[in-house]
């Protein structure tokens, strides 16, 4: 069962300013509840974001809340982060925020974005990444629903070091929203695959990818670990599913992983799509999420 | 004593073809011997790059580039990066690259830079990492000349896991490059403290603040953290330098980390600084690296 949302630090409970850093703003340079919060009930721009969808790149964001926008006739904000380090758009009850790469970018835009529900009295809100990802053992163009997320030391948790000491978080994705997805991409066709997603901490080295200015293994072991990533259950490999999955639950907010396969890293490492179809795949999880969104505000 | 520049991977010594994805071209794509080669030796744009200064945030490097290239009436290329993970600019000898927040980022724009070097075919370039920090026990504005890197279990290592195992490797900067930075900043009356970098994980918890969505420690605990870390050398704290000072040593490359400190952690938690100061601040370790590079090429 689900913990209920609520702020996890007693320090922050009843602070009068609190500045985002890394969103540029706070309590005192914004009205944050007239921005994001209830003050006009009957206009769907002003109520409370029942969605927050991420994902690493800025202009695929930017792209995702104006397609959004266009589709389901909403305005799109501008951008409302003052920061250059992430980018936020506002459609309707949708926030659209990236994350850049790795979990302790991710890490930080996540605690700002939960303090901000928190200042903007915001609860119920379900958190989305769709991202790009590399497929383990499946065709370039599918879409991976998430059932858990393993870290690189192949546990299903979140590690922490705090005060010099290993804090381990279980990682959680829900499975109401899962199950959803899952029925709506096998109604729209898109095609998916359920299973574990492996977070590592970089792109090369952790990956075992063999196209890096390092490689201390060798081809065959890179193929071993995949091979035992695959019985394991693992369907793809990106690098902030264990931070996403383990914060949003301790959090006490719903959440799901929806990431596109770029390649299958069974058979290569360089990404080689072209343009147009690297377009249309990265286009497949934000169909998904998308249907799930309309569906549930019957849009 | 430094070890050679050259690439550490054999699968990747005589490729035809290598796809920097997070740079968005590749060797089909892009003439890199031209624009990062020596095809004009004797224009100062076209010779091989000597100096990577990076840091987090894209503007902050894209500004940089800018006041250089007004500085020493050098030519500032256009955003050479053709994706939108990170900025890239061409000033004479100086690439200008933003690297993101946290190791993972970091590791992902040194390991493509490393192969560009490797793939233009250029030697003896120093790296710098010119950052924002928090300080531990020092004034706001002071600026942090690195000894070494000490990551969140409080070694000098920097830590991957490959294959499911922890991989540890050492982290180094140039003693050599360090010694002529602190005698430039006490000509020019830049006030430096010289000392161990805290890398951390994340922002929040990993760095003890308060001011974060969970906080399971107590006041107290955070006090006598940063005292302890106070105690072993660390000056300041941020999120890349183990990675940077690792992987730059591993590859036979020079390198320097230069941060200022934002606030002055055993104070507070926040950043608080008017516009203008933040602004001043931020040129600090601009005009320090500026200094050095503008004393080696006789600029």
């Amino acid at each position: 069962m689900h913990p209920t949302f609520g702020i996890r630090n007693k320090y922050m409970e009843n602070v009068e300013e609190d500045f985002l850093y890394h969103f540029g703003f706070g309590m005192k340079t914004l009205d944050i509840r007239k921005i994001f919060g209830d003050t006009k009930k009957k206009s769907i721009i002003f109520t409370f974001f029942q969605y927050v969808c991420t994902g690493g790149s800025p202009t695929r964001l930017k792209l995702y809340a104006e397609l959004f926008s266009k589709e389901f006739k909403l305005e799109c904000s501008e951008n409302l982060s003052k920061s250059d380090r992430f980018v936020m758009y506002k459609t309707g009850k949708v926030l659209w925020i990236n994350h850049g790469m790795g979990t302790p970018s991710l890490s930080i835009m996540l605690v700002e974005t939960l303090k901000l529900m928190h200042h903007a009295k915001a609860k119920d809100v379900t958190f989305f990444r769709l991202g790009t990802s590399g497929g383990v053992g499946i065709e370039p163009g599918t879409v991976v629903i998430t059932t858990n997320a393993m870290n690189a030391e192949l546990n299903n948790k979140y590690v922490q070091w705090i005060a010099g000491k290993k804090v381990e978080h279980e990682t959680f994705l829900d499975e109401g929203v899962r199950s959803e997805l899952v029925k709506i991409a096998n109604e729209k066709k898109i095609p998916i695959e359920i299973g574990l997603t492996m977070c590592a901490d970089d792109f090369y080295e952790g990956q075992m990818r063999l196209d890096g200015f390092f490689c201390d293994y060798k081809s065959d072991d890179k193929m071993a670990f995949l091979k035992e990533l695959h019985e394991k259950g693992v369907r793809n490999i990106e690098m902030e599913s264990t931070c996403f999955a383990s914060m949003t639950h301790r959090a006490g907010v719903k959440a799901a992983i929806v990431c596109v396969a770029l390649l299958n890293r069974m058979k290569g490492d360089q990404i080689k799509i072209e343009h147009d179809q690297y377009v249309e795949f990265e286009q497949r999880p934000f169909r998904l999420v998308t249907a799930f969104i309309k569906k549930q505000l019957e849009l």
